[in-house]
């Protein structure tokens, strides 16, 4: 630590990579995306609105709302699935949580964390505060998630390893990256923003299986919409927040190798594109759920008949999903145990209503659950040259018979995407009790023209509950 | 990583660090607070105060003021040493950053960051949301107090060194305790208060010297009252948010062994206690304008005579002072090479207004800067065992005469303390714009009887401007 370093304020390199992606994200216009990368944002956005109106009757939101009638008697902003309303700062929030509160939104395989509860919320908070045309929030969304996605990717597993939930620790500088954007903003005031960002992401994996966990996207939702505001005031802050020798990247990930992440090329939502869920609990489990249905679809079993259940995962999985006892509906999430007995007691994938206190706690699955048996599977024991990950169940039967099934990509992943269809269907189960079936498809139809709507924020104010 | 591991669920040790720190907090009564740590913890708050209203009326304030108004059109908080008054969450950012931008308040030694400014501005939010008696305001930043340092100590300079700034970092979870203990709350309360906190820490050294740098204290008040307001509404969190296995510890230092913290014994006010400033500027360049004082009160120096300057720190000064040639105030703050230019041309310590936009660019500091040279001195190149940190000065005179300085403990340690007078001569100069001397004299009365006053909040009424 020489005194011949170069000081902060005697640097004069070419453009670092902070600076490149306020460029890009400044820059960025509707005409430069292409339909490949529109065509998945609008459905993210769909199937995240869907996941909201069916999270925000959920208990857990319940609290949150009651902090923010505390905190505000602002009427603003719409809180989705909800006859409340309240402020942006506790809308970002709120509507973080209840996007991500059933863990069925959509996330990232890049930055391994969910994208659209952290920067939605922030665009239609800001999109209430001030007027957002409909082209304004879609580019906005685009660029929070080509942030998001690609910071994170470019930090690698060094920074999930650390401890650190991508959804909060990227998902606040995608919001940040996606209001700028939507307020359009310039350059500078655009990385003024993002530095602002970096300051405020936390986000800890330990928290998983705890209602908190979902309130990680409603924090980055928050953070990233005041940065914004700051950044716009010329609150000044590091110019150059990622590569700084304590910035990002050093702090987040102990890695200050990042030199270059390349933006829109290719767009992160086309290529590897973006994980849509189709079942309420965390991704780990997907696998083995899949396996479940592969085998019930091969053969109609039933529970009584069902001995044991041996589930082999990669040996990181245990650590994500660590109830095997759950007592609570967040807990079940983060249950293979539980997910595994549900599916087999009821035949079907499960859905938001397997995860209600009761249904947690039902003599049932209570019973069932000892005939799990999760391990790590031999050829996943490390991260090794060959490593392709996978989830392996076998169901032993009482009469002696065992059937398996291995899966590598369960439904909803990029290898094996939902179909228009599949998503459709998904949204109208979420958005029933809010919209009946003119009114689905009249907002499908708004939604498919989001860029021609001259007011973003008029697109959610259908789905409140009264 | 064996699946023969305890499960989060299934863990059954012995009461943990997080819950020992949650059960000190919302256990401790006035009467367990020995006076040696009372009369320290009040002369803080005094001091704090004190410094809020001279840093009220700064321009960086404005800013936030504004992204206030966007933000609300609620009136329940004031706004210390400003004419408006905004919301609770608001309220808590702007003072916490009231308090921290002049870098004129209290720090510790021990957790390496600022401790009044990231959890008072909380405590006197959440005084203003409902009823808080003085007795429980003291309390509850005793608490504070001790919460933010002994964590902070507990991970040791790893925590500083992986690029993190403590005043936020360990701020955030001393204004969570300070509030939950404010409000009365139990101890499974408090600990959920503590996890909620922890997964909002956050804080970049890569940011000092820039505007955001004192908006950190901010950051940290706001999510920690938050938290406990969450908290308090059931929302569960990791039981063990510190000892996790991805917990605070881990993900924030790298370390895992932390395995206790004793509070309370010693208190942190008492040994070592805490430092005041006396200069408003960062901490590292007290050394060497104490070195320079010492100089000028042993001969009569005009800058004229001054040839050059050698001033010789310790390895990691240049790193958090980076600032050889700055150009605002925020960057003046964090400039060896402009404070000591300024002592030598006033001939005197630095106040306040030695860093408005103009004074950091007056075309004589400017000129005279140069004649300063920052080196690491040969003794300090690195903290072996014989490490005791220093700054020594040499001025050098046109005539030939060398004048120099070595400083280990700067004005306002806890081992050059300033006597209490010294205290208050520095309270009375900061609040000469909202009080004259009759009513100093009353509100230091009211202060220093504080575990007397009914509601806590009316104490600080009186420090706003018109």
């Amino acid at each position: 630590m020489a005194l011949t370093e170069p000081k902060m304020d005697a640097v004069t390199e070419p453009e670092g990579v902070s600076q490149s992606v306020a460029r890009f994200v400044a820059e960025l216009m509707l005409e430069d995306i292409p339909e490949a990368a529109l065509i998945p944002a609008k459905r993210m956005l769909k199937d995240w609105l869907g996941g909201c109106v069916a999270g925000g009757s959920d208990g857990d939101i319940d609290k949150l709302v009651t902090v923010a009638k505390e905190l505000t008697g602002d009427t603003r902003c719409v809180l989705i699935g909800r006859p409340e309303r309240t402020g942006p700062q506790e809308a970002a929030m709120i509507n973080g949580a209840i996007g991500q509160v059933l863990d069925f939104d959509n996330s990232s395989d890049e930055n391994m964390g969910f994208v659209a509860s952290p920067t939605l919320p922030a665009l239609f908070a800001a999109a209430q505060m001030e007027p957002v045309s409909g082209a304004d929030l879609l580019v906005g969304f685009v660029a929070a998630l080509e942030t998001a996605i690609k910071i994170g990717k470019a930090m690698t597993v060094s920074h999930y390893e650390q401890g650190w939930h991508p959804t909060f620790t990227c998902g606040v500088l995608g919001a940040a990256a996606g209001v700028a954007r939507a307020l359009k903003l310039d350059t500078g005031t655009t990385l003024r923003a993002l530095s602002i960002a970096t300051t405020q992401a936390s986000g800890l994996r330990s928290q998983f299986g705890t209602e908190i966990k979902p309130v990680h996207s409603g924090f980055a939702a928050r953070a990233g919409l005041v940065s914004v505001l700051l950044a716009r005031q010329e609150v000044t802050a590091n110019p150059r927040p990622l590569e700084a020798p304590s910035g990002f990247f050093k702090t987040f990930s102990g890695d200050t190798s990042v030199t270059g992440i390349v933006m829109g090329n290719p767009w992160s939502l086309v290529e590897p594109g973006i994980k849509s869920r189709i079942y309420p609990c965390c991704f780990c489990i997907h696998r083995p759920i899949d396996a479940v249905l592969d085998i019930l679809s091969r053969k109609a079993i039933s529970a009584e008949e069902v001995e044991s259940v041996d589930c082999g995962v990669s040996f990181w999985v245990p650590d994500a999903v660590s109830y095997s006892r759950p007592k609570t509906p967040t807990e079940g999430k983060f249950s293979i145990e539980y997910c595994l007995s549900r599916t087999l007691l009821e035949g079907r994938r499960p859905i938001p209503t397997d995860y209600t206190p009761d249904m947690i706690l039902e003599p049932k699955v209570v019973a069932f659950i000892p005939r799990i048996n999760v391990y790590i599977h031999e050829e996943l024991r490390e991260r090794g040259p060959g490593y392709r990950e996978f989830a392996e169940v076998a169901v032993h039967l009482r009469d002696g018979e065992t059937l398996t099934s291995r899966i590598y990509w369960p439904k909803g992943t990029t290898q094996n995407p939902l179909s228009p269809e599949e998503l459709d269907r998904k949204f109208a189960d979420c958005v029933e009790p809010v919209l009946d079936a003119a009114s689905i498809d009249s907002f499908i139809a708004r939604l498919d023209g989001l860029e021609t709507l001259e007011d973003a924020a008029g697109l959610i104010e259908p789905l409140t509950t009264t």
